[in-house]
């Protein structure tokens, strides 16, 4: 038997133990087994990554920001030197298309966003230093102090990545260990960025277990990670399925959790709209649904309008875009098993198919492209059911017989990452628009006008989160910089604490020329300077 | 038999139903039952104050940010006109001496926190608005949009009460309705409380159930109302026996908790302290252990020294201030039970009783002014078990061989509010300190110098908050106005919405004249003006 790729433990590139359960990657296009072999690894290893990475956390909280952001820095330009072998295993591996998305959207994502967490680092600009000079006390953010376990996704191989990722970035800018767990459908991949990674971490010479990383682990290891008295929180993106369930565990050992769960992101769509640009606005909402064959957390997966003869012929030219076109590739074989199972329990909510509905028996993973259609009367008699995410190029038209009813409709949404209202550019939807936004604003993180939810800007003013169950904490955002580094950091007082004994973002000089927030007023000027 | 006193709900004070348990305040200096009579709700009740709760958060969310303003200035004004009959019952349901605690300290605290918590919202500096005007992405803090739950602790009964304290201030400030269960220690004060701020609402015109009052109800309903469907999240300020078991619930169904626990707060008093002003210090030390009958969060509860003869005379010395005086009341009979059976623990775990260790059995509930001793190695033995609250006058002295295991005591400390580290003032403890604070900085959120922890400014650069077990959440602060507010938030994003329709706060002409930041700087001024 060919020996498993390596798991990193402590700064080592170690074999799991002999005869510890095996996997290996699919490659989605040929539903053919990659050749390498990963481990799957036990609560023995959970053991020894949480005591190497409470060992290198305080050895962490001494290292200089500029070193940290040095090592960041690091990890962005070595992913491009090994650009090629990602891209290249990126494909194999999760069957997303070689060019655009890997090598000209996503890397560049991944590397920009280590590269803004360098310079948040730099500027610690996620450390908002509050200071009341009367009192003497000053607060800042600095580092939990200990580990954060990341779980990544499996449908971004290189931005979400559990190792190079946003939470990775982020936890480590804000100067805290990283265990990761890596998604099992891209193990080389990891692999490849987990290299790039500990070569960063050896030529900015940081703590060895700065970050470890594993393939796989049983659901009781990774529950017994994530509850471990050594760790501070973990973060995880993924279903719902997966991530809930150690949620209430964690909390209650006082852990933090950052979940990035299922959306369904609606898509509003006034009459106006459909009088006025109906037809363009299919192609848009078509496009968008596609996209990554619709595997992404801001993937539309139902639209609202309202009933109308216009309306129907919208929904018709709506099927031709879907009727159109071939199905993306989908990331595993589980894929198009799920979404059968979410367009059934769609079906046997009341909706009905438009379009496709079938899994593709043969060539690479697939599902036909979905359309499907229900009454808002049925919506709202089956809101739950009618909310189920199917993570894939399938969408449900709910067709509400009002304004009245629309409402109502987004009354009864879940929280959601994302929502968007299109209007008409002549105003003739804006008193309803600000009717809906009324409660549409507090259904979700992201509220777009005439704009499609895909497509997640690494800004520090975008919010990738939103109310439960679309993520933990309505609070706080996945994605821009230095916002994401805000989830990983303790608040830190000051009280009466000695001049000299000062960390220099909080010095009556401000060595550092940061902003801070000053008895009110944010400055960068020193204190009676 | 008498009625019992009214609850609140859905802006109507009324009877609960007949035949349902009822309680009596019992006032602790005469350990008498006093004439009034209150009655335990049940989930009947939980059901009505979450659908009127539910029914106002889309009212509240309309309401403009001088009104809710407004609103929190008349709380703190109806409280001064009551403050007579306030202070009155306060000091017969707790103990607390009038003055000058109540009447001079904590309603004074009580009103300022209102007003200020009214000033934030009018400079909406909890909102925090981030803009990125490249990709048109704009992002502020809004109202969670459904409503808070607030339960107050038993040791403040104005400036924590689950009416018109801090959380309430907060969790209103940010525009969702509270739902209060007060502490049945004050039944009556929170009912004075509550008829103020009902009036405040009336007179300033909010929606009737912005706060509904309840004074108790069994643990099951408590579970119910947390985790119910309608609310957003909790807050929590009291001990971790009682704070602790709903929280893995609430935080499983998507609630967030917000939890203000125990906190031994640990003082460490290194060696040129003791040789410099020695004497003064204890008697320091020991007035901030006796403060409240050391009934607060910050109350010191151990000291670390290193063991040494002239250590030794200072610990002669505080078991002299802590033998010389008679112990303050304490607010319930539980209180004196309770701090028996800590201090069992302490020494059963190895610690002596140097002074006191009793409770007294006439008179005001009371327990001796305690104070124990353990040496560094026995409480390195029995790490959790020596950092038992004990809430009251009781006090632990842990004497370390050496630096180096004052430096392990301190890495074994569970999370605290606070830390303080006393040092000579000749330089003499700097190196000590330094090695110290490494350490230290990651276990509390406040962190002091020459200086007791008791006495919580209401300040914006305030943290009371620390990592678990202290809180539920080492990220946010249960006192300081605008961060408080910040606990009770969500992030709400703009995405290509047309600049009519975007919140004020966001505006490009920035007509409220607010900091925000823009494109990474912080400004005032509006964008391209």
């Amino acid at each position: 038997m060919a020996n498993s790729n390596p798991i990193l433990v402590d700064g080592q590139w170690v074999q799991e133990r002999a005869g510890c359960d095996t996997f290996t990657a699919i490659n989605p296009r040929t539903r053919e087994p990659l050749p390498e072999v990963f481990p799957i690894s036990d609560e023995n290893t959970v053991n020894k990554l949480l005591a190497a990475a409470a060992a290198a956390a305080p050895a962490l909280r001494e290292v200089s920001p500029e070193h940290i952001a040095t090592f960041l820095e690091a990890c962005a330009s070595n992913i491009e030197a090994k650009a090629d072998d990602l891209v290249r295993w990126a494909n194999l591996e999760t069957g997303l298309p070689t060019e655009p998305r890997l090598r000209n959207v996503e890397l560049p994502r991944t590397t920009t966003q280590l590269r803004l967490a360098a310079k948040a680092v730099r500027a610690r600009s996620f450390c908002d230093p509050i200071i009341d000079t009367k009192a003497n006390l000053r607060t800042m953010s600095g580092p939990l102090g200990a580990p954060v376990v990341v779980f990544g996704p499996n449908n971004f191989p290189f931005a979400f990545n559990a190792v190079m990722g946003g939470d990775f970035a982020s936890a480590i800018a804000a100067g805290n260990p990283v265990i990761a767990k890596v998604h099992p459908g891209h193990p080389k991949t990891s692999q490849l960025l987990a290299e790039c990674a500990w070569a960063a971490v050896q030529s900015s010479g940081l703590p060895r277990a700065t970050f470890q990383m594993v393939y796989e682990l049983p659901k009781e290891a990774g529950f017994a990670l994530v509850t471990a008295h050594q760790v501070a929180g973990y973060a995880f993106t993924g279903s719902r399925r997966a991530g809930l369930p150690p949620k209430p565990a964690a909390d209650g050992a006082g852990k933090l959790s950052y979940l990035e769960l299922s959306s369904i992101n609606p898509i509003f769509v006034l009459p106006g709209v459909i009088a006025e640009r109906g037809n363009e606005m299919a192609a848009e909402l078509f496009g968008s649904c596609a996209m990554g064959a619709g595997q992404f957390c801001t993937s539309p997966g139902v639209c609202i309008v309202i009933h109308s003869p216009q309306t129907q012929a919208w929904i018709e030219e709506l099927k031709k875009q879907f009727a159109a076109s071939q199905p993306g590739t989908l990331l595993s074989a589980s894929a198009p098993n799920n979404l059968a199972s979410s367009v059934s329990v769609l079906q046997q909510s009341g909706a009905s198919v438009l379009v496709g509905g079938k899994p593709k028996t043969d060539g690479p993973y697939a599902f036909e492209n979905t359309l499907l259609q229900v009454s808002g009367d049925q919506f709202l008699k089956q809101p739950n059911a009618l909310q189920t995410e199917a993570f894939g190029t399938v969408h449900l038209v709910v067709v509400a017989w009002s304004f009245g009813q629309l409402l109502a409709i987004a009354g009864a949404l879940e929280g959601n990452l994302t929502a968007c209202v299109y209007t008409a550019k002549s105003g003739a939807d804006d008193a309803n628009y600000t009717a809906l936004e009324k409660v549409l604003r507090y259904k979700v993180g992201r509220l777009l006008n005439d704009k499609m939810p895909t497509g997640v800007a690494v800004s520090d003013a975008m919010q990738h989160g939103g109310p439960f169950p679309s993520t933990g904490h309505p609070g706080f955002t996945a994605v821009g910089m230095p916002s994401s580094i805000r989830r990983f950091v303790a608040r830190h007082c000051y009280d009466a604490v000695r001049p000299n004994r000062l960390p220099p973002e909080l010095a009556d000089d401000n060595p550092l020329g940061i902003w801070r927030n000053v008895d009110g007023e944010w400055t960068r000027a020193a204190i009676g300077g």
